[in-house]
């Protein structure tokens, strides 16, 4: 059963069809399965319209993959589904299309396995799914964060610090093979132990080439202290900035888990020239489900780039019960990581999301002219006034700083 | 029928369900309602969790309004909802409930008509509508961007700005009438002609205190380019900045139309203390209504307040044909305003939209205590590092600006 992390007395009535504990929202793994299964067609049609957006005028393309992809997902029964993104033909610039992958997960393994079996079960597991991505010839690939371990920061027990690596560690060694053999840049979010200053942890994304090369690293620029997501005891907001990496598939940032619900980290990674931000998460029900299209999409849109979504799956249960903070009973789990990987396009449309309770992969292709076609269509960014915002943010970090505030006088009036 | 605004060759298959000419989607007049009448109770409870949020762990609630109200609405046609927000009891604060109410109409006679009866018969047509919000209690009332001039910046031709008026004139005496009657504050967008500073244009919020009086204007800070939007042709962005008006009933402040694309500009609202931000608008089809409800909740949830959402509804049909700089061939309307007001709060609810093609009157209790509570929650403005990125915009604005780029060394010696 998912744990419930919203305050007030009526958290009880929480306890809806979605709460079965297989993650299932009445019956269905998805919420495009559910209504395209009990609507008409034209009514899913126009809902669709509304709800996912059109692209290029129409509902999204599927791709299909080679068969024996599909035959490796019903055999180790995950989700597999894949779709593609056009942009209008140039007269000056050919086509940029990219094929992006990306896995969700659950652990395999109790966490009160020998934590050197965890890790290699995990590994084990995504093997055939990473194998899946290069056969499905996927061009980026990314997992989800701190993919190499149980999400424990729940606990605040520190014994989970012995999960954190160095950058060129094993986790990163393991894909470093992937990469080379498929002619894949694999985006590879750890628990990141910097042995140079300290042995200081971070939340990092590993960024490897497809030549299997380590391209560099970034560190998770925003860490959240809300419900479980007790984060910052295990490490600190991200020293590296808002790096762009240019591949040999175009320009890609990433943008780790809570770093979704501030727009000036979003922003930032499309100043500096992104085309794909990838958000690798691990996110619970009913704290974050509503929000977990709205925030995506909208950074596409508000930034012309594409995002790519990933969240986790399952439940991991700890061996020691904790509290929440809510003032209830300690319990042993984080509840119910909702999976729903997706992709947001610059357009406002967007792919359906994976299972929310099956591992997965979902295979995107996307011609990353689309991000630039967008710039000159709505000027967004032609028209922010950066300038009068460096000034209102400089103007705000000050100690000292008022807020623009025109008080009613004949209030003023009667307070006196 | 809806004029598109897409390009590209698939325009044509953009003639779905939605192109009646009614502004109706398969005959239902909001998505709420299609999927209402048409998935099982247990199904659209489970989709509306998904696809609009629980609050305080269930449905919103609806609030019975006067049967006089509901009269007048039957009567004169137009829609008629109401929902209420709570925010959890606090041992310090009391609650501060505020009722609002959103606006959204077509214009009433054909664009043909002298403008001076154009005018009168908006402010007709809206009468009974403001009177219904007044005898429903409403406390902040907003009405639609431009509301007392049909949007004729498609056609750019300059004899639309004869529409234009003074912050004191006709449309905000007009109003300051029922703003006393009812004890209400009432923003009022309009076309402004600055007399005293040489006659410019803007596109401005004029603010009415709930005692009659002028609290002060605000001016649109974005200007769109894009589709019939030749809203630079009118006017030029503002110079008011960001301010937020202290009322007798909370913190408000106005985001007008286009600037709803811009995050920065919903982050100084929230920056200045806003607790309610409205933002009315006049947007068309297919251009814009995937982003509708993504952009204003992004925004309520990032700033932790209230967005109020209002557009205008109906096809507008001007006597001379305009092109589109699509390459397509005159036509006379600017395609069909959707209407589709409705309201976000900062715990990621929204309330159900209005109709896509009938005036309507949204009314809204909403506890302002939430604003506060949220932040606490989730921490946003805390964790949001804003002194990095008033130096990261600082930086952008230098026109030597250079990106922070890490390139692949295998990809830079590849391209020698």
């Amino acid at each position: 059963m998912e744990k419930k992390i919203q305050n007030g007395e009526e958290e009880e009535e929480l306890k809806g069809p979605s709460s079965s504990g297989d993650g299932s929202i009445c019956g269905y793994d998805s919420l495009h399965r559910l209504l395209k299964d009990n609507l008409k067609p034209h009514h899913f049609q126009e809902v669709s319209r509304l709800l996912t957006g059109l692209h290029c005028g129409k509902a999204l393309e599927t791709i299909d993959l080679p068969e024996s992809v599909s035959t490796v997902s019903v055999k180790h029964g995950f989700d597999l589904q894949a779709f593609r993104f056009h942009a209008d033909k140039e007269l000056l610039r050919e086509p940029r299309v990219v094929r992006v992958g990306l896995i969700q997960n659950s652990i395999p393994l109790p966490t009160t396995a020998h934590f050197s079996d965890q890790k290699k079960a995990i590994f084990k597991k995504l093997e055939p799914i990473i194998d899946a991505a290069g056969a499905s010839g996927v061009n980026i690939l990314c997992l989800q964060e701190a993919w190499m371990m149980p999400f424990a920061f729940c606990t605040r027990e520190k014994r989970w610090c012995e999960f954190a690596e160095p950058v060129d560690g094993e986790t990163t060694k393991f894909l470093q093979s992937f990469a080379l053999k498929y002619n894949m840049v694999i985006i590879s979010p750890i628990l990141e132990r910097d042995i140079n200053h300290g042995e200081v942890i971070w939340n990092t994304a590993v960024v490897i080439g497809n030549h299997g090369n380590i391209i560099g690293k970034h560190r998770k620029n925003h860490i959240p202290r809300v419900g479980d997501f007790n984060e910052s005891t295990y490490y600190m907001e991200g020293n590296t900035g808002h790096p762009v990496f240019e591949t040999a598939f175009g320009k890609i940032a990433i943008n780790i888990c809570y770093g979704r619900h501030h727009p000036l980290n979003w922003l930032a990674f499309g100043l500096n020239g992104a085309e794909i931000v990838f958000n690798p998460s691990a996110t619970v029900g009913e704290l974050s489900e509503p929000m977990w299209t709205i925030e995506a999409r909208n950074a596409a849109i508000a930034n012309s780039y594409f995002v790519a979504s990933i969240n986790r799956v399952g439940t991991e249960i700890f061996p020691n019960p904790f509290t929440s903070g809510d003032g209830k009973p300690a319990h042993p789990d984080f509840g119910h990581f909702y999976g729903s990987s997706h992709v947001s396009a610059p357009d406002a449309s967007c792919t359906p999301s994976l299972s929310r309770n099956r591992d997965g992969l979902l295979v995107t292709d996307m011609d990353l002219n689309l991000c630039r076609q967008l710039k000159d269509k709505w000027g967004f960014r032609m028209t922010s006034r950066y300038d009068l915002y460096a000034e209102t943010l400089a103007h705000y970090v000050k100690p000292d700083f008022e807020p623009q505030l025109i008080s009613d006088p004949l209030l003023r009036k009667k307070s006196l």
